[in-house]
């Protein structure tokens, strides 16, 4: 551990990790960063393994040696008792929903895409996923939309870490093959 | 709304239903149950949609006229306050990491294999999903399997929502393809 409390193992590539510099910025909490380059497979060796046995980042690490995995859920850690978690028990399951309508319905088909259009090149053996994502992927940008005609924010009526996390790919998800303007 | 505070609009065959009924079973909690055919399209209305854009069942109606869909938003919603949900900041914290990866690790493997065998009758076109969702079911299994070689419980030290949410698909985990003796 460095000099701050807490650690993020993260790769700078991911939106996913992008969530959790997104929501330190905002609350102004100082941490420090591990850069874990995915590509190179620094997220499958043994140690890693060793802190996330799912083998995925961002990761939050303790100064007391605990280990926190899932963005989301180290997005709801880090903003526990803000407004931003939601203000009561309503807007917190809302921020919790949104959260895991990205989870399920958003990041699978948009950062996926992005992941194979920009990172992996767009092989031919990827071509079918790419088409089944794209579906999945306006289907979520749809009901994010519809959601958004009558509400500045995407979970209640202040900005939340359900704003954050939806934010962190969306706002790449033309490198995906996404059109927003549509 | 009938005689209860609320209202669960769900399937019967849907373990994400399920986890509604484990967790109202285990706290006791009295709600009516609106039977909701997915197989017949029911979520596809523009009746369903209109509460529930993404078209997703399990939804929670309270009493009031507002909708809760997401599953696992709809168990941290109930439990709030409870053992169920966390004792502490880390712990809560947990729980939504293990709900974060039942929704994206364990259930797009696990139970979409399910109802590709049970429900569409194991169709051609779909061998080569089966094939790849067997992949990510036995690497999620084998997830919680070394969690549970530690502890009896997956998020913390007491039972909670988030071992309410990897039952509900691990018990009917065999009518999908896996052999959980492995």
């Amino acid at each position: 551990m460095a000099n701050n409390e807490i650690l993020v193992y993260g790769d700078s590539i991911s939106g996913n990790c992008y969530k959790i510099q997104l929501l330190c910025a905002h609350l102004d909490i100082a941490h420090d960063w591990q850069e874990v380059d995915i590509l190179a497979g620094d997220t499958r060796t043994p140690e890693f393994l060793a802190m996330n046995a799912n083998g995925k980042i961002p990761l939050l690490a303790l100064a007391d040696g605990r280990y926190l995995p899932e963005s989301n859920a180290i997005l709801a850690y880090l903003a526990e008792g803000y407004e931003l978690a939601g203000t009561d028990k309503f807007s917190r399951a809302q921020v919790l929903r949104w959260m895991f309508f990205e989870q399920y319905s958003h990041e699978p088909n948009i950062a996926t895409s992005r992941f194979i259009v920009k990172y992996l090149g767009s092989p031919p053996d990827r071509q079918a996923a790419l088409e089944e994502k794209s579906i999945g992927g306006y289907k979520a940008l749809d009901v994010m939309e519809k959601r958004l005609e009558d509400s500045e924010f995407i979970a209640g009526t202040t900005y939340s870490i359900a704003d954050v996390a939806l934010y962190a790919y969306t706002h790449v998800a033309h490198e995906g093959g996404f059109d927003l303007q549509e």
